[in-house]
């Protein structure tokens, strides 16, 4: 069991939905670094539930406490320990469904690995409250990383059957994500996304959606040939952020269909670098960077909480009966997916350059 | 920089494609497991060149030595390391593209992380010829995934625009991947596949492909939430393949599309067993193992050595240019490398297996 | 950098000595472990200031705050995270040495690694202080240990020129030690050891001493050959409390001088066990328990901070000097690290069997 | 289990005493690094049993093989996999004493944890000779160590009651230890200790020893507090090697008996460096170098073979009954373990180093 990850920029989580906090402690960032607390409050915020009317009305303020590692606003060299309070835990909707695992859900395979030991209120450490852990290290991370020249992007590409098919740069994504509550950068399919987000919750349903994640101004060399293939790690970290079902890099899954001729990026010269004409690697060849943007895709499940009646077990009597969730859920955790999904590879990315180029 | 992967069965990779051998050693082997080394060499005979006319024409024996951890037959405890030589290592045709990277290929990420020291001879130790540590490694955990009911199972599904789209069971896995040279299990698009490889390649171009994996008898309870989630790991190992740009679960990218009363899979009872009805999560819910197949798929990169021109660069001269390439490549190599799938998801998911089930 | 150490049973440290708080994270307590909040804060009081008029004046409540990992008394499978906070941080003393390193201490050091960014208040991360979170790690790693039967004995065995030279027996170590303020298990020489440590506190001096550390009941073959070997990993462990510089198992030291006729321990039948005559051992051949006690002896260096004049150096302007260190010391740090010793040894040990006996 | 140790120069051990070899897997050296086999072969030949008349008959010409990682005389990157074969396996000796553990040896613990799957011939993967992995991946760090000023020594200081008590100069351990087989910078003593040894060769008896390592040149710096001291690392190290039963760093377990003023090192100004004016404390503060000398001391225990009669059990009838032991075996093991010490410590202070000053 561990909740523990990276080499040399490392994480390690700790709490639950409805215990006293959830926290995380970084390790490997070096002494000296400035350790900006409205930084990471900010990308706290970003993640925070009850932005709009397309998340849950959970209500939590998730002010950052930090308590350990800084000194005089700097990081001292040892692990810097932060974390959020819980406050609005309302479990009341919880101890109905025990012994009723919900589908889609974590609380059938949760019972079979802890049994009745696991906190089960919101999901205990299941929870895509978590995930404000990822939130608090990203944050760090994604500062060390501005120093270095290397800034990480993520949006929403697709909702349901809204997609965008077309190209958007760097500057709309930057710009346009922070307009809409579902982070899209095409404003024109924002609205219709949130249309269809509005429209599921009506429905008493949910839906799906996808992110892209952009990795930029990260130096040739990166990663390793095997085990430590920047997919590998990148991938690695994404599939911790629960509900997500898929992963892939540059083509991605379509390479499949595709003949080398197509697939293969021609070299060409830009100013004095050796570049791709194409990114359809996706920023790596062999495991390593080259230079080229690290591009990716993360889809990310249908919350599986939904109003709608639901076939399931009681596992007391083991029959099949039906069961309805209430509480409160967001009808899309796609949408506030996307600060998680770009700090966590901000986590991992760092962790990368850290072990070096070269 | 790190060529070893696991925690409790772990896997570290040597050698290069052309140098002296490709070999692994394996820790982790119980005292007193049967080693058999026909099995495995049963196993690198399957992912061997030179086996149809739809592969590589380089021909390598591949036999198996093991020159530590077994004694009278039986794993003696400590590290087991198994290598095989080098024999058909034609070089000539990888001196003239030096200074030139190949489109798709690591040559120009491995002269970035390398330099000159890089032995780019065959793509060193960047080669799909350093699978065979996976497929030696592999051998050895299906062993003892077996004596616990744990079945893996691979098969191609899609070679360009041919895609098997219908349910294919265990069973025409099971018997029909070792009929036919793409290892797909309908016979019919089999020989499609085969049809579309043997004309990408007159036309000196490649093709991409996917497969499935499919890890049969895993108990629930197995994989951890967040960092060491199923999912995760399983990823992690997959990237490792070479060519691999896409790996996802269950509904995997298509969940991005679906709604949650779509995508949730009812739980029923079977016999005395809890199960799901369909099986969307691909057997994973919240990173643990829900009983039901773990069900994965990997999309592979269509070869990046085509016969056709290419735009690449002299990296003496810094000036764009043409090349062809020349040697002897595998048209599409998605189809050799279903046993290095199925051999890798083994060490994966032994290595879950063995971290315990709760 | 990491403040991070075990495989199965993992700790992770948080803090400084003089910041908000010290803590750990602790991973790997099976789901279902009871958690006594009271027996965690009991270790924590007999590792606290001002226990005795031999310790330091710091007076700290040390009060256990349980903010992870815990569901109605029992783990939850997940992280389980614990601190103290620090509340009598009296920093006033610890200005103005700053810019003259103290004899001993690791102020050179420390500046050398992490530069101005150190929080060398009351030593930062390198205090004695932090040994409080080996405490409430190894409290619960008692626990656990007592169910199979394993228990970890501590006492101080030398101050100064004053050693237990006999034998003594496990009982006595059990009831002695908290009879007397020196954790000694001889009463006679723990009197001699206090009137010791009164003289040289007196003399504004320091006296170091020395700790046998005992694990019982654990069953024959944990630990490996080689880079895991018991000993291997319980120095690491030892090594990892500030100050020690020394660490033996069995006849250690002295077995240099010994002849193998000496050294040797013969094997005897017991009831239906196979042990050993003589422990010259310490319960560990080729790395690997042999069923009998390990015994092993952890060597404290006398407390650096003393108040008699001693020689160091100006770094501001590189000159030679004098000093003289104020503030509140334990004149021997040795007899408040028995705890310390007893509780980290069974973090060490719990990870060893964890990992298995065979 | 895990035969693998280090962060960022790591090494994995494989092999058994009379399997086919024994061998070492290197992960970590940067490409370009020249590998000189030569130098590597040498450190083998020092370890190397048959060397005088005062070691093992067992001759074996321990002739380098290096099979990965090595393009043109230089570290590709990838990982260095080097073994020698093992040719004069002598197991004759070693059957007649199954089911009866020799006093002193790993054969009841070996039994205890792999059952009659151990491959006992020779010790298996608990032999002595497991230690020219250490040499051979040492010979590497050694080269690696000697571009960054860093050199490591190491001598024997005590073999039975005979006691090098003066000061040895880093010249006299380089110029004297080749020049006598016990390896002591002493050549009086030396003498004395040859004389012991074949003393106690004649008697049927063998002796311990201790060695002294000095690692030189070592920036200020390296090391972490806590877990990653560098006595907890170098002590894992060196408890690595078979036989070793004490490590101790400075004054080391004498410092229990000293006082504050006695065992401080008080900083003066050499040049424009601080240094101390002794070297109490081994050159390590808080966990961190502080630029002086490393100075550690390592216990070996007496060789368990001895050809005296002893008491033992036979574990079929599990009655006790006294043994006799034949076979060749080294009267002292200290003075071959002196390379094995060198190398070794020189892996541990590489990973240490190449994890960084700061």
């Amino acid at each position: 069991m561990s909740f523990t990850i990276g080499k040399n920029f490392r994480m390690s989580v700790f709490g639950e939905s409805h215990g006293k906090c959830v926290g995380v402690t970084v390790e490997g960032v070096p002494a000296g670094t400035v350790i900006n607390q409205e930084k990471i409050q900010e990308e706290l915020n970003r993640r925070r539930p009850g932005q709009s009317h397309l998340t849950t009305a959970r209500n939590e303020e998730d002010r950052l406490e930090m308590i350990s590692g800084v000194f005089r606003g700097r990081a001292n060299g040892g692990p810097i320990t932060m974390l959020i309070r819980n406050r609005d835990t309302d479990s009341l909707h919880y101890g109905s469904t025990r012994g009723m695992p919900r589908p889609g859900h974590c609380d059938h395979t949760a019972w079979e690995k802890y049994g009745e030991y696991h906190d089960h209120r919101g999901g205990g450490f299941f929870s895509g409250r978590m995930t404000a852990s990822f939130v608090m290290a990203g944050a760090i991370a994604k500062h060390i990383l501005d120093d270095r020249g290397i800034h990480v992007l993520a949006h929403v590409i697709c909702i349901g059957d809204i997609k965008v098919e077309r190209y958007v740069s760097d500057s709309e994504i930057e710009e346009n994500i922070h307009r809409n509550p579902v982070r899209c950068a095409d404003p024109v399919l924002a609205s219709e996304m949130e249309a269809l987000i509005r429209k599921v919750k009506e429905d008493g349903d949910s839906v799906g959606g996808m992110i892209e994640g952009r990795i930029i101004g990260v130096p040739p060399g990166v990663g390793e040939p095997l085990f430590n293939s920047v997919e590998s790690v990148i991938s690695h970290y994404m599939y911790s952020i629960p509900a997500v079902k898929g992963v892939d890099f540059g083509t991605g899954m379509g390479c499949a269909c595709l003949k080398g001729s197509e697939n293969n990026d021609p070299f060409i010269i830009d100013g004095n670098r050796v570049v791709t004409e194409s990114n359809n690697a996706g920023g790596v060849l062999g495991g390593i960077t080259n230079g080229m943007p690290v591009v990716f895709r993360v889809a990310i499940k249908p919350t599986p909480s939904i109003a709608l009646p639901q076939k399931t077990v009681n596992l007391d009597t083991m029959k099949e009966c039906d069961m309805e969730i209430t509480g409160r859920h967001d009808p899309c955790i796609a949408i506030r997916a996307v600060p998680v999904v770009e700090n966590l590879a901000a986590c991992g990315i760092l962790d990368l350059v850290m072990t070096g180029s070269r």
